[in-house]
């Protein structure tokens, strides 16, 4: 059975966008390895009207999106025993580890929220989970939807074929990537560092890592110090 | 003057996607406030086979998008001096400063990367700004692209209108937002908080307060940390 996505957003016309793109679209569209489903949150208002927000209770700007319509839009999927996933500025970071629980199951709902959020009820009695990407505020949740899933998608078996390393990436051991260089030898008068010239597989892999420990510690101090927590508790040698 | 983003991608198709609509398409398309121009990256190949990548410099998996193409892309632009984004896992974390800084430039130039990842050095000599958006890997930079454009042209006067407040939303002050409700007042039987229908605004500032206070520090660590240090070097009361 492929893995099934399904995405809430009141602008299903956004999407694929990215996903239906180079290997992620065409593990989709032509191997059937996933599908995407969009579901137009407008159709489920029970509302004569077809209302879908309302006024924040206690007052506030802005317009809140209702729990009836987004339970109302649930309860029509299949498989609604999905893991669910609320795309919102109040949430936890996305990360790796959570795109990989998510990558194992049977598929995903990813919830796009709009205006000043959803009624915090429907969140909690349906069990979904608050996620965030990047510390700042969009219009909606659709392009950081799109993240998430391109995310969880690529690590379905098959996805990627052999075309990429699962193993070697950042965020799989906690440090970020060394940089890297290609051909030619001298672009616009500067060099590829000597090292990776230089054939010598051990300096080479030592320069690898002081680069990765060394970027992670400038632009990623939380994930350094983690690092070094997790690396302590090992008793592996101190990094440098 | 408008304001001009550039992406350059090989995925050209996958634009605009959420960036094509709702208050962020029409401002674009109808009021012109902003332009979206994608430049595909593959017509820039300077080698006669059209090879845009190659092997990383000392070995490893993957290919490495070349320097000289991506130069010759940004060669090819006007207002080249606009700020330079390269969305990368290896980037600092998009934060709501960064995102306001570059929405008071002239335009932003959005460098999607592919495969390992581009030559380091024609990062480092066009000065473009890594950034990363969620600790998890993508496939390709363009979700992530248009996280950040999304965030970037909301702030531009007369987008969102007035229909959204820009005041009082997540990371502004550095506190998450307080969860929201709105009608009817009981959904499958949850009630909406009772301060919030008591009227009494006093309360009511001090239970959505408290509500940001503790989603922050349960949720976010690293910002509840943050706007403490802030908050006891303002001399400001101790939060509860």
């Amino acid at each position: 059975m492929s893995y099934k996505v399904t995405v809430l957003t009141m602008f299903p016309e956004a999407f694929p966008g990215p996903l239906g793109v180079s290997l992620i679209g065409t593990s989709w569209k032509e191997s059937e390895l996933w599908s995407l489903e969009t579901l137009d949150i407008r159709t489920f208002s029970s509302d004569k009207r077809g209302f879908l927000d309302d006024t924040p209770a206690g007052g506030g700007p802005g317009q809140v999106l209702k729990a009836d319509v987004i339970a109302k839009a649930l309860d029509s999927l299949e498989l609604s025993d999905r893991p669910k996933v609320y795309m919102s500025a109040r949430g936890k970071p996305l990360t790796q580890a959570k795109v990989k629980e998510w990558s194992q199951a049977d598929g995903l709902i990813v919830l796009c929220g709009r205006f000043e959020g959803v009624d915090q009820r429907v969140l909690d009695a349906r069990g979904f989970e608050e996620i965030s990407v990047g510390d700042a505020v969009l219009a909606g949740g659709e392009a950081a939807a799109m993240v998430t899933i391109e995310a969880v998608v690529r690590l379905i078996p098959g996805v990627l074929g052999a075309s990429e390393s699962l193993e070697t990436e950042s965020f799989e051991d906690g440090l970020l990537e060394h940089p890297q260089y290609t051909r030619p030898r001298t672009f616009e008068g500067l060099d590829i560092p000597e090292v990776l010239l230089s054939g010598d597989h051990k300096k080479m892999a030592v320069w690898k890592q002081q680069q990765r420990e060394a970027t992670t510690k400038d632009r990623r101090p939380d994930l350094w110090a983690a690092w070094l927590s997790k690396s302590q508790a090992k008793g592996s040698p101190k990094p440098q």
